[in-house]
């Protein structure tokens, strides 16, 4: 790892977080600076989450002078806000080659450091996870604190509900840190979202508190029904209208707000929190962006990015399966009215803005929360809208009940657009769409497409939409198409050959067609005819087009970007036996094993899905 | 269907919901009297979810007085609450064949009737489905209004306050009815329970509130200042420490509580809150058993039970895998002080009573949660605590992500329980237990355990918790093993001979084990030798037994009690292809559909699993 020149004198210096705590309050300001370039530079560099780091700096160099880290557990949620805290526990160096397989993580994983106490990629796990270590340390006698910073949007996570539902029920101390930068990815939305600005503007609620509570202290004597009311008034005033009245009515203290940029105030507050024995919300104000002037001007594109200049911020964005997704969505709206489009807060990242802009009646944005998203869903469907909802393959793992309850035993009528399906690069193993296909085609009643090219994605949204009815995913990866691909008319459940060939079938779906007709042209300059297959459908599955083409050619290979265990080429196999198709037989799929955080020419090295190796694996059959 | 006898005179003339509407005061009370009598004949005869549906007699008549229907949606939260509302819409002769395959379902569904407006099985999905119907309605100009009916407990599940927050947010009007019984399943935990059993006893605080108010009004004039925040702490002392902090503070407007068993209040209150034009919701206090001496006495052993002697009340428990499961636990736990056990509100029901009166200080009954359970879990395990977390297998697909994301990446080591896996009487397609092995099996680092006799579960569970280290789960079936099963001592990973044989091979694991073994024994008396394998660790696999015993009998079948698409028996086939095992396959499994409501003995019959069908599959090998 190549450490950046001195020229950050405080930076340079801090090799665990206790080094924080000698700092005046001048080098403190300059930390805050140099770390602030820090960010830009390494994310600028190496792509990855810029706003919220920017956001946290502060806040971050409060809780490492107010903790004694690694003893007590400081636990960020979504650990994508924990570049800060990377820097000052040790990992300066990896984070220069953040995201790619040599460097650190963009996440929190205890496999990167001991300051790191769980896994921590997806939003609203930290208090549940937090709470646990509390209860732990209770019964195993020991005497960490435990601290959860969690973010506004976060909060909106069932999760992260369910957990304050307890929290609030055993009652132990816990310092929970609210890190309100009024947005989370995309803008908030949600009731508790409006809670949290009417506390930002609480001021004048304050003071006309303040002011009856003086006013009835004076009145010396009205009787002695009203003393005691005028108590219970001057103990539960505080329940007025702020954030404080969804804590408090949990039974969880609430402190705050006070500004995240100020890090005297913060700390002070940090401490009076971590002094009381009880579970304490301290709502910190911050302002995602801060200090680099394109991200403050547009912190939801700086949330998560690729490599850019740093002079001149971001590139324009290019076309992506999303974008095509959207744009697509838009068209099919115009002439169909009944269609509606939910994303549980991902409007950017699923190509949905545009849809959101001119559809506003028929869009909804219902926060982090996959679930609700997904339910929502099969209401609208029962009462006869036809929903599109857009969940990253990573994210629907949490809605897989609602997606089997809800939908598909009813056979509803409502697409399932699975974004980010496959191998995801840079973000490592809590982000990869490798599972879905598995945990999807085990439910009866979901269809399942997979389009190999922007122009199939069109079409196979219009035919969901349109001509289907009942519960049907479309799964779709993250990015742009690698090759344009001519895939003639959809056809449900029939494959298409995109290749005719006479020696070896290789057969796949989504990205995997690319990489498949890819090898058969490299296979072609050696002479071998290979035909490609692009299954398209995969629930249900044709095989009937796969015995056939196996059987000309005697050799299959299937070719899928999921995990091993249940994809389709396993059941394919249960259908070849039963079939008894004649050939020679092969599948690629993903190994048995989370995957590690790598660029994705990493990646496809990594797994051998390299034209090149793939090839080498084809040529086995030969 | 056979009627019952004309003896209820009220009831048998309520063929629709609106033939509530003209019945007197007297005519009421009737009907109250013999809906509460027949449900008990309903359940005592069938099985069934008793308690809760004697709570909800008046709130259920109601709502049928209140509301038009099928035309406005009534949504039941977990539709086992909906059985009066069944004999209110056409269904009762159904009713008495309830759970079985020509009677009624046990939950909501659309396909059983026009008044289901969803399915509904699991609980806290009713807020999102209503909430997608109302704006369903709006979007194709419908006029329905949209009533939910949500239980205290089902409250704290995540899915609901996700759909509060989204609720609160687009402000549609609503209507929300808070059932509240005071424990939903076994005795309620968080909170927010804490929280509405403060708004039962809340009438000092509303005479408390008024004095202040009345005096406020009376001090002619102490300023402009006062004057302003008078009004401010008039208009928002409601938020005064009742469950209306919760609901209010998220922008849902809060009526109650009101008494659920006074019919004309509860009206008066639900008509008030239909007349708003803005979400609301109405808190109806019930009692669950209400007008079954021993259901009242025991509401939680009335939730869900078998047929019973109407004079007598439920026979004494039986052992089942769950008692043996909970009996062993509490073994371990003698031993073992890092062991604890976590439970998302099915103390009960999971078999874990004894060690939540034994070991209270390391038992968690977080409320229904299965996210949390899960994730809380994981921050128990990485401070160094064993945990065990038991969860039904239909609810554990709530916590699919949580055990990916927050158990498995990190190999944590923590114990999955698997309550009720495989086929399920009664319950229908929401409950049954038949996905796990698929959804579980996709992801790495999750080892899977499935006993197949008491002793087995118990040799399981001490090998889990005290020899494993790493994500590890435990299936077992609902209710008790069906024959005594010697398996030896449990070798992780190994399968084990139960039987040997030279004709064929059967292998299998958990509840198909005893199967396997009836089989061998009916083709024994046919002069066939079948060998038994029990695979007893589905993951990792245990290929090496099958194919040893495969090639030595030369026909091997591979029966599992789960769905087909991403079975083990797929996945063991990748593996006999790429090992080329020599010998005949058959795999029996669930085919790739929903799970209909049926007894077991229907459910056997209907999927070939007795006896004798097996005997006829296994014999088209020979």
């Amino acid at each position: 790892m190549i450490l950046l020149q001195d020229r950050y004198n405080i930076l340079s210096k801090i090799k665990t977080p206790d080094d924080l705590k000698g700092l005046s309050s001048r080098q403190l300001k300059t930390l805050a600076a140099e770390v602030r370039e820090e960010l830009v530079n390494i994310v600028s560099e190496n792509g990855g989450h810029l706003s919220s780091n920017l956001g946290v700096v502060e806040l971050t160099m409060a809780l490492c002078r107010v903790l004694d880290l690694p003893d007590d557990k400081l636990i960020w949620d979504v650990g994508h806000q924990s570049y800060v805290y990377k820097l000052f526990t040790g990992r300066r160096g990896d984070m220069h080659a953040l995201r790619s397989m040599n460097g650190a993580g963009g996440f929190s994983s205890p496999d990167e450091s001991e300051y790191d106490f769980c896994i921590s990629g997806h939003s609203s796990t930290s208090l549940s996870v937090g709470l646990g270590a509390v209860m732990a340390n209770e019964l195993t006698g020991g005497k960490s604190r435990v601290c959860c910073v969690i973010g506004d949007g976060a909060l909106t996570g069932g999760l992260a509900m369910e957990a304050l539902d307890n929290i609030g029920h055993l009652k132990r101390p816990m310092l929970i840190v609210l890190n309100d930068n009024e947005m989370s990815i995309t803008k908030n939305v949600g009731s508790i979202s409006t809670l949290l600005s009417r506390a930002r503007s609480g001021k004048k609620y304050m003071k006309a508190k303040n002011t009856v509570e003086t006013a009835l202290n004076k009145i010396p004597y009205i009787g002695e029904k009203l003393s005691g009311a005028a108590r219970f008034v001057k103990e539960h005033i505080k329940y007025a209208v702020t954030a404080g009245t969804l804590f408090e009515s949990m039974g969880i203290t609430y402190l705050g707000p006070v500004d995240g940029h100020k890090l005297a105030e913060t700390e002070d507050l940090l401490r009076r929190a971590l002094s009381m024995d009880e579970p304490v919300v301290v709502h910190v104000l911050t302002k995602k962006g801060k200090g680099y002037g394109p991200a403050e001007a547009a912190p939801q594109k700086y949330h998560g990015v690729g490599p850019f200049d740093k002079a001149h911020g971001l590139p324009a964005s290019k076309a992506s399966y999303s974008s095509v997704f959207g744009d697509e969505l838009c068209r099919i709206a115009k002439k169909n009215p009944k269609l509606a489009a939910i994303t549980p807060s991902m409007t950017l990242g699923s190509g949905l803005s545009g849809f959101a802009k001119k559809y506003k009646d028929r869009f909804f944005d219902v926060g982090i929360a996959e679930g609700h998203a997904v339910t929502f869903t099969a209401g609208l469907a029962a009462g006869g809208v036809v929903p599109v909802v857009s969940v990253y393959s990573s994210f629907l793992q949490r809605a897989y009940d609602n997606i089997i309850h809800d939908l598909a035993i009813a056979g509803l009528h409502a697409v399932i657009a699975v974004d980010r399906a496959g191998l995801i690069p840079g973000d490592g193993a809590t982000h990869q769409g490798i599972f879905d296909v598995a945990f999807l085609s085990a439910v009866p009643n979901v269809a399942i497409l997979a389009p190999s090219s922007y122009d199939e994605l069109r079409k196979m949204l219009r035919f969901a939409i349109e001509d289907y009815n009942g519960t049907i995913a479309v799964r779709f990866p993250r990015g742009g198409e690698s090759r344009a691909i001519d895939n003639g008319d959809y056809v449900f459940g029939k494959a298409a050959t995109l290749r005719s060939g006479t020696d070896i079938t290789i057969a796949a779906y989504g990205s995997m067609v690319a990489r498949a007709l890819n090898c058969a042209e490299l296979l072609a300059e050696k002479g071998i005819s290979a035909e490609v297959i692009d299954m398209r459908t995969i629930k249900p599955f044709d095989t009937a087009a796969i015995i056939t083409s196996g059987n000309k050619t005697g050799r299959l290979v299937f070719m899928e970007e999921v995990v091993c265990c249940g994809s389709i080429g396993e059941q394919l196999l249960a259908h070849l036996v039963s079939r008894e198709g004649n050939f020679k037989f092969k599948h690629i799929a993903l190994p048995d094993r989370f995957v590690p955080h790598a660029t994705m020419a990493e990646l496809e090295d990594y797994y051998g899905f390299t034209t090149e190796k793939l090839v080498e694996k084809l040529e086995e059959l030969l």
